[in-house]
């Protein structure tokens, strides 16, 4: 096991450190872009490492199917298939059964692909069945890509991680809807604690950090439950998963129940969020690495981050290039930004390659949205070194009450 | 006029030399390739470099129609619009009409897009209407793109090039269809003629190279006519375009009329070809510079170049990696490729990304072509210098006469 996390500062719960890995070592608190399927879309690996970034999460569910754990095995695993040679996290699929499944009855987490009894390739959830069979032994589900039936199991997702060979691998888990009710998250919760028992007497003596996930909804009892339980298991880290609540405030509140009460020598990891506020928020609580597909993705849709203050900036922190105000504007997306795509391209060249759906559009937005994101996280690093977190939050419109060393809510 | 051409070599009529531009010097003979949309379909110009691509070509249709050439021209032109400081060649927008024209009939030459009375992006050629109308003005035409009218003719074609601000730019002609007859190439030819003047009459006094283009089908008195009437007027260069016959011996005949009339100082262009036959068959007649969306577009459809021998080569020189033989193989495409693709990634990687449809697999694949293309070009100059060009032809499928210094055929 040659996982372990550093801690280097703490205020209140927020934490800087750095995690080693076989593959290097992050430093967190850090964002890791999402490479589905064994790539971070419309980059090359030298991109990526030009845009220093740390570490990517590759996932379990998809490279399973295509093109089979065993291959990329067989190719020396995931980081010399995908060139890629920091480190990668894995997901355990957890979350893609339930995209597939209760998610997808609910109308969240959809999986696009092919599904048996349409031929449409996106088609809308509702006229979908439920792809998903949940049991003791582990989750049945019909493979979006040509209707296959395969079963994942808490054995079997172990098994392909260790055969894809990520440096951090979590624990497989079902993750509850939202809309689930306390009943059914409770009976779900116990099965993940079973599966996460299966999980640990499943490894292999690898150098894999072997993450545990919390679950529990968005029910205090039940989040305080899972901490007792996955404290007394040998984890090299731990992932705050599953549903999150409804809102942002409940999700806040989650964290507020479990990250406090996990140990400080582990690294902690929120599955699959990603917005500004998150980040702060979550940094805020004690997180120490993210992932979210939405630099990537709102690149490829022609949105942008730009900084706070910025005109016309979006709740979500972007500009749209492919509003007409951009039609001539010879200025970068940022002044000061070092990225790549700010120091060679106009706006208006970046807007002609979206409305042209050219590919290079899709490359030279995610460049500046990784960079502007991992460039935050440095910041966020540098002001949890000197004591200013809140006052850069602030800058985010995050008020974390004020000045030096208050702690969390 | 600062477009020269420097003659370094001759043999028989296979010539290396130098153009210089007003960004530099193309080593001749060379490939350029197609940045259709001011863009190099997946790459950056950063790429574009490391690959050692000295120049491109764009298109003077698409970009007068999107962004516009004003807006481009406000932008700084060309060059600093897509950030490429290399010489870069523009058609003159004749080639496209004829696509949108006679070429459309003729069911060759289309050019995707939104057409009128259809809703269908790709519709089949049979049901559309010729979009196209060609008078002594000019061409008015519709837009692919939402179907609105536009008239090009000699003078705005000149004016866009312009405001483009190309190192090379075209005269306005008309591209007649291999299925035309004699009587229509011959009035065409006389049209292109008369528009020819008209494109050296309304062009201003800039640094860019105006290429005259020569037309006349697969009809020996017409391209005779042709290249007398041309070799009157002062053009910067030639570039052989239109119908270069059905077969690839009437394109040889076309070269063999015309080419060797051409004076010693000034380049040749052979418009919009870029076999491996046709670079072997175009540089031994005296052609210097050649562009196509081959390497590209083969790329994007998961075909890429191999060696002459390889094992499962296509006729075209590729293999597809889309074949299931490449599913487990850990080897790069060409063992001693010094391409970013082949030093970093293997066939079941390339493979993957391909059946992913993932993005990346586009731009490592149109590396490798635009690698191994520029590859055999700097050996067809090497070869030229050691006056071994016949050997090297020799390799792949070639053969002009034995030994050194044979003359064309």
């Amino acid at each position: 096991m040659s996982l372990s996390y550093e801690l280097l500062h703490k205020r209140g719960q927020a934490r800087r450190g750095r995690i080693h890995t076989p593959h290097g070592i992050i430093e967190t608190p850090e964002f890791l872009p999402v490479g589905t399927q064994a790539t971070v879309k419309a980059l090359t690996p030298e991109q990526l490492e030009q845009l220093n970034v740390q570490g990517v999460l590759a996932n379990t569910y998809h490279l399973y199917l295509r093109p089979g754990s065993q291959l990329v095995e067989k190719m020396g695993g995931l980081h010399r298939f995908m060139n890629w040679n920091r480190p990668i996290m894995t997901d355990s699929g957890g979350f893609q059964a339930f995209s597939l499944g209760a998610g997808r009855e609910h109308g969240v987490g959809k999986i696009g692909g092919v599904f048996p009894g349409t031929s449409a390739k996106k088609p809308r959830a509702s006229v979908l069945p439920n792809m998903v069979k949940i049991s003791e032994e582990g989750v049945r589900f019909r493979s979006h890509l040509d209707g296959s039936s395969h079963l994942l199991t808490p054995e079997s997702s172990i098994r392909i991680q260790e055969e894809l060979g990520a440096d951090m691998i979590l624990a497989f888990d079902e993750c509850t809807s939202p809309l689930a009710d306390k009943a059914y998250t409770e009976k779900a919760l116990e099965r993940t604690h079973r599966w996460a028992l299966r999980c640990l007497e499943a490894r292999r003596d690898t150098p894999q950090g072997l993450y545990g996930i919390l679950q529990g909804g968005a029910y205090q009892d039940l989040r305080e439950r899972t901490l007792d339980f996955m404290l007394r298991q040998p984890w090299q880290g731990f992932a705050v998963g599953g549903s999150l609540g409804k809102t942002k405030e409940e999700m806040h509140q989650v964290l507020d129940w479990t990250v406090p009460g996990l140990p400080d020598d582990k690294p902690r990891h929120l599955l699959g969020i990603g917005e500004f506020s998150d980040l702060f928020e979550g940094v805020w609580r004690g997180i120490d690495t993210f992932d979210c597909v939405i630099p990537t993705r709102f690149a490829r849709n022609g949105h942008v981050f730009v900084p706070p203050g910025t005109p016309g900036r979006s709740p979500r922190g972007t500009w749209n290039l492919l509003n007409a105000r951009f039609f001539d504007l010879d200025e970068p997306i940022q002044k000061n930004c070092g990225c790549y795509t700010c120091k060679h391209f106009s706006l208006a060249y970046l807007r002609h390659l979206h409305k042209a759906e050219e590919i290079l559009a899709y490359t030279l937005c995610s460049m500046h949205n990784i960079h502007f994101l991992l460039a935050l996280m440095g910041e966020i690093r540098q002001a949890l070194e000197q004591d200013r977190f809140p006052e850069l939050a602030r800058l985010y419109g995050h008020n974390f009450g004020a000045g030096q060393g208050a702690g969390p809510l």
